[in-house]
Formats: structure tokens, C-alpha cells, sequence
């Protein structure tokens, strides 16, 4: 059934940047620096385009060519009315429900370019298992989310050091543009990503959420 | 029948930066300095979402609160057939046929942050009046394109000035990336964008391809 659920989650992937206090805290020196000047003020968006949707158990190939792959554990939050200039205190009442996803990227030096050819590969974006309807998640915000690699423990943080809250990143996006329903917020990848090879199992785990697996491959393997 | 034919025009929404010689040389100074260092050497992507389609002489909204609004006149290709690591020498034949795109614009002063916000306002890419077959369009290099605002012409260049030709752009997109038919590439916006205000009637023509008409409203008016 919440596996059907996730089958509505078929609209525009909206990434967060930055929206863990801890990987905020890293880079604060440098947003005093040229070219930002100041740490960002508003949430700063990217996209993950439709070719870079994937699902639970597939593969996420490792493009030939390149030297870091990492994998982005992350709180998704799948919209289910549109939702226009909507308030803080009503922005849940817009939420269809919680999943996890994997927000898979090439590492980039800076937050200064589109990033569409780091982020935007093919299957680059991992979705599920299932959608857990919202009223089941007793608080997205108390959320544990941990991140394996071949079933080790490589990340560990709780949404609880989210930024901005659900509440506010709803508010501040729609305020600007309409998201629908069917879209999904990607809620940010805490700090400490790692790099992840071909033959590698990648698992993310968030509490009540289940665990969302994917298995790293190489380009040559994927086409085969 | 061409109207219907742009209606299979469904999908992704990829905008080229810095797609003509004369935006690219005004720029050049900057690019030599810190975050760039250098300039571009692979097409600087950004998406315009599905809330920003919009069509031919229909209303766009002007935000309340902002200062500029810049529409930015642009030829459209429209992918015809799935297309991964395409060659330069077979690209147009995944080209179904070219369209007119108005990709309005709040102004930024820079090239280093996600532009979501500025970009993808509801209805801001307004694209038709229709698709015009590839078999039509003798030379989609060699087209005059202009902006009129109020009746005045603006803006007047062509696309024998892009920096990336069409076949350039579809090999080094579908390289790292899978376009998928319909989606949409909008392949630059030439340099000396203007401002509109509401009340203004803008209007792009392509050689060939028409005339795409828009209605600048405040945003009272159009929420009326």
C-alpha cells in the first residue's frame, strides 16, 4: 500500500543545500569570503531532473571517468496538495507524507555554478522504499538517519539539526513558486559525505522510514 | 496542427547559460577573476521547473516586491526521440522541430548560486505559438530573433552567434545525461536584456517560427 503511496510521488525533485547546522558550520569561513560574502539568507534550491529518478534495490552506476562518487542521505518530503504562499503554522496540512531518498552527486569544490552535470546523471536519485503517510510520523523533525556502506556505519545524524524546518522550507519555496502535489522536497544531506566505489551496497536508513538500498556499479557493468 | 504538435513538448525545461559570443565577451573580465578563474568550458545548465510553463499571449506575472524583470528571448529545440551519448554528426536527428521560449528572468548579479528562485516564478517560460518541424527550418543557425517591447524593438540578434551549436549542445548534454522526447532546450539568451514593467506587451519573433506574445501583469491584478 505505501509502496503505491510512493507511486504519487511523480513531480519536480527540489534539493536543499546547506540545511544541516553542521555542514553550515563547515563552510562558514568561506561564505565570508568572495564570492558569497555572507552565509545564504534563503534556501538555496537545486534540481534533480526527471532522468535521475531510481528506486529501492536498483543499481546507480558509477560514471566512467570520474574520481568521487557520494552518495546524499536525505529526508524526503512528498508533497500531496498544491501548495502556494502557505504559512508556516498550515504548511504541514500540504504534506502527503515521508520517504527516503539517496541524492547521489559528484563532489564539487563550490556552491558557485548549476550543478546539473554533478547531480543530474541518470539514476542519480534514489526514492523509497515507500511513502509513510504523514499522520504515521509522529515527528519528521526527531527523525535518526544513518547512512552504510557494505553494512558499515558511515553517517549518523538526526533531522533534529535540520536549518530550516519542514514547516519553514515549504513556506519560503511557495512563497516564490507553486509546488504541486506529487512534488518532492529533498531536505539536505548532513555533513560528512563519503565516496563510494563500484561493488559498493549502499543503504539509508531513517527511523520508521525503513531502509532504502542501492548497489554501485560501473558504467561498463550498467550497460552490459 | 502544429499547435498539437507542441503539445508533446512535455518535459524537462533545460536552460543554457551563456549561450551567445556577445554575453560571453561582455562577461569575459569577470570570468578571469575568483569564483571562476576561467571561463566556462562545458554549457552552464540551469532548469526552468513545470510551474514556470506558460503560453503564447498569456499573462506574467510581475512580483510584488521585486526590482527588475527581464524577459529573455530564446529559440527552443524540442527532443524528439530518447537521446544518450549522442554524436554531434547525428544530434538533430533526435531534434523533433524548434519553438519560441520568452524564459523570463528576475536579474542576477552573478553566475555562482542556483538561480531557482529567479528563474522558476510560476509562469515564467512562456513557450510557443507552436513547434515547427526540423524538416522546416532550413538552417536553425542562421535565424533572426527579436524583442519587441510595447511594439519597440529591444533586443535583435541570431543564432549564427552561439557560442554551442545545437548539435553541440544535445552531444555534451546527452553525454553525462539521458534527454528524454519532449524535453526542451533553450539555447541561450543573446546579451542586452531590458526590463518590462506591468502593463507591458512583449513579444519575441523567430524567423520562421512565429511570434510569441505575453501580457506583463502585477501580481494584484493577476490574482484577481
Amino acid at each position: 500500500m505505501s509502496r503505491a503511496l510512493l507511486d504519487t510521488a511523480t513531480g519536480t525533485l527540489f534539493g536543499v543545500a546547506l540545511n544541516y547546522q553542521g555542514l553550515v558550520d563547515q563552510h562558514l569561513a568561506q561564505f565570508h569570503e568572495a564570492p558569497y560574502k555572507q552565509p545564504p539568507v534563503k534556501p538555496v534550491l537545486f534540481i534533480k531532473t526527471p532522468n535521475t529518478r531510481n528506486g529501492h534495490d536498483q543499481a546507480v552506476t558509477y560514471p566512467a571517468g570520474v574520481k568521487h562518487l557520494q552518495p546524499g542521505p536525505a529526508l524526503g518530503v512528498v508533497i500531496g496538495k498544491n501548495a502556494s504562499r502557505v504559512s508556516e503554522a498550515q504548511a504541514l496540512d500540504y504534506v502527503a507524507g515521508y520517504t527516503i531518498i539517496n541524492e547521489f552527486s559528484l563532489p564539487e569544490d563550490s556552491y558557485y555554478r548549476p550543478a546539473v552535470k554533478a547531480k543530474c546523471r541518470d539514476g542519480f536519485c534514489a526514492i523509497g522504499p515507500e511513502l509513510i503517510p504523514r499522520d504515521q510520523v509522529k515527528n519528521p523533525h526527531a527523525l535518526s538517519l544513518k547512512l552504510l556502506v557494505n553494512g558499515e556505519l558511515r553517517q549518523e545524524n538526526s533531522t533534529a539539526n535540520f536549518v530550516r524546518s519542514i514547516p519553514q522550507l515549504i513556506a519560503e519555496i511557495s512563497e516564490f513558486m507553486t509546488l504541486y502535489a506529487g512534488d518532492v522536497l529533498i531536505t539536505g544531506t548532513p555533513e560528512g559525505r563519503v565516496d563510494v566505489l563500484p561493488g559498493d551496497h549502499v543503504e539509508v536508513q531513517i527511523s520508521g522510514l525503513g531502509r532504502l538500498i542501492n548497489h554501485i556499479v560501473a558504467e561498463q557493468e550498467a550497460s552490459v
